[in-house]
């Protein structure tokens, strides 16, 4: 069904694979648009509670594929987005809206606007030794797709500028230092982000986890009051639900939770 | 006077004790509302210059005491604050406009709406080996009362979305690493951030650091420009106050300062 | 030409040196003009595409020279730009506009508005037992020039009021921990540190880096959308940049690059 990724899911976990291996998954239009029809499917099925995205081979996303004629497209999925004032949804940042966790799962090299779309999901997670650039500036080109917005506020003004500015290439280890990865064996890498990705989903309210996460995100363009009116609304809304109630029975009965995600 | 906290003042430093150590200091309506006129009588006397904050026992604050009936109030301390627009008078964030550094000397396990609270603290120091969760997704409730919007800007976005995702417990080291908290040795905890209290407050003026704080949080919603031109105007006053003449004379006279605190 | 400063450029790093070793490169009205005098050839020279500030002597800048007569100017540089709404042209922040990176190389001690000053850079190198104090609070002041602003934005809101209230003195290891500066050693420090901006500046795009060091600073008064929207803007931009086409070319050819910087 997808030329370019792979989709498939297991226990509440939907994995997205860029699969253009023989080209370290460098990213075209294709992949963009169907990187994007999978999170919406993702979004709209409820036997999915997270998603997880790496790649096929030993890369993650290498960057745009240069190998495409032409100058890099604005709207490297085909949608005109330029002008819209939807903070949510620009080229990236409909990954912000998705209403499920987003784990990346860097298991290789990471470039350029491979770069740019981790730094869009919720939780990155790198193989040890992997290695990141933004590259952009050694192509001549700038902080593409909103990065400059993001990665400040991610890891601070000065990191944010020396990785985009110099756009050296660093290792798993000095990401993790900047706190924007963390870092786990290359062996059993996938499996391992997958089981985290699992477990958050398993013992927390799917309801409760896309609440908050859009909580979060909506709180960088609200005062704090808004985002307080906005709590209360969202705790009166979730004393109501059903994984409330079994967020309250399994914690009296002290048993694992089962939530509904509801 | 107070029935669920206790309050005592010795050199400069005011301590709220959260004081239901039998149910892990959990929080109430009457706690809420008790820790909030703490507040206003320290912030309004004279021989208070900082607050620290534990709990009695071996615990900082459970979180909301659920045999309580009822699903938790929306406002906690009975007043009535939904809709208001302003950013320092909401549940907590009135403590982000006490003139007065606030320390929470976590003592042991913070969770739930205790978290919130501590979170809305100055600083916050924790006793080696206490665990800290936010625990709202595993009730299927939700990011309450703010800590969308200040958790984000405390330790990132990525941290605070797992705290608030996974809910899962976390020990004071791993807290201290996300740079959500300094730890200390639980022996002789309170005693000595009690003496970080004191000595910041003994060896700044006191309302340097009232103003300071002030602007700190002000510039949340400021511009660059706006905070300049508050500084510029702030600047102007603090030299024409008593403990700019003593902040000066003390230098010049190679001697400890003996702050006025105007 | 200069008084109270040095200014000299080697292979495309601008170099300006406080000059008043005997107070520790004290800061004053003039020192202050000359370093905006400095900056300002600096960004018009294009044989400039980095600059480096660093202290002569021992020290970095110990603060404002308090043997000049009476109260601290409010506008240190003699020009009055209270009320000033622009965010990139108040005392300090005209440096975040510079359309060159610029590397804040902190020698030996910094404090109060040489703080201030150093905080305003892109980025900051400081050398190993180096020390570093806000001291404002110290001395009866308050937190200039938009200090409080910026503080929070780089070491967090936590972070930022400890310096600023307790005004301690740290050392350049607990500096680096914050994520306020990186350390190097002390020996061959100011070299060290022009060859960090060098490599920068050869080995990636100028033009880039000035295009994203807006950017960034810029996208902390947008919007998301915004900043996607000015970034689709420039990215058209540079792809018809001399630059880009260089950029491509010494990556298609295996070679270093040679870009024209514009």
């Amino acid at each position: 069904m997808y030329r370019e990724i792979l989709y498939s899911i297991a226990d509440y976990v939907a994995t997205i694979t860029l699969n253009r291996p023989s080209r370290l998954n460098a990213w075209t239009p294709q992949m963009a648009a169907e990187v994007r029809d999978a999170m919406t499917a993702a979004a709209a099925d409820n036997s999915v509670r997270a998603v997880v995205v790496t790649g096929a081979g030993r890369g993650f996303c290498a960057g745009y594929d240069m190998s495409l004629l032409g100058p890099e497209p604005s709207s490297a999925d085909g949608v005109d987005l330029a002008g819209s004032s939807d903070n949510f949804n620009q080229q990236f940042s409909y990954l912000l809206a998705v209403p499920k966790p987003i784990f990346m799962a860097i298991n290789g090299p990471i470039a350029g606007i491979g770069l740019v779309f981790g730094v869009f999901g919720d939780f990155r997670y790198m193989a040890e030794g992997a290695k990141l650039t933004t590259a952009f500036a050694k192509r001549g080109l700038i902080a593409e797709y909103g990065v400059s917005w993001l990665l400040p506020r991610l890891i601070g003004t000065m990191n944010a500028l020396d990785l985009l500015c110099s756009a050296r290439v660093i290792e798993s280890r000095d990401a993790e230092r900047l706190g924007l990865v963390r870092t786990l064996p290359a062996k059993g890498f996938l499996e391992a982000v997958q089981g985290i990705a699992r477990e958050m989903v398993t013992t927390a309210s799917p309801r409760s986890i896309g609440v908050i996460k859009r909580q979060v995100y909506d709180s960088q363009f609200q005062s704090l009051a808004e985002a307080c009116v906005l709590a209360d609304k969202e705790m009166r809304a979730s004393v109501k639900s059903e994984d409330y109630r079994e967020g309250v029975a399994h914690f009296v009965e002290k048993r694992a939770p089962n939530f509904a995600g509801r």
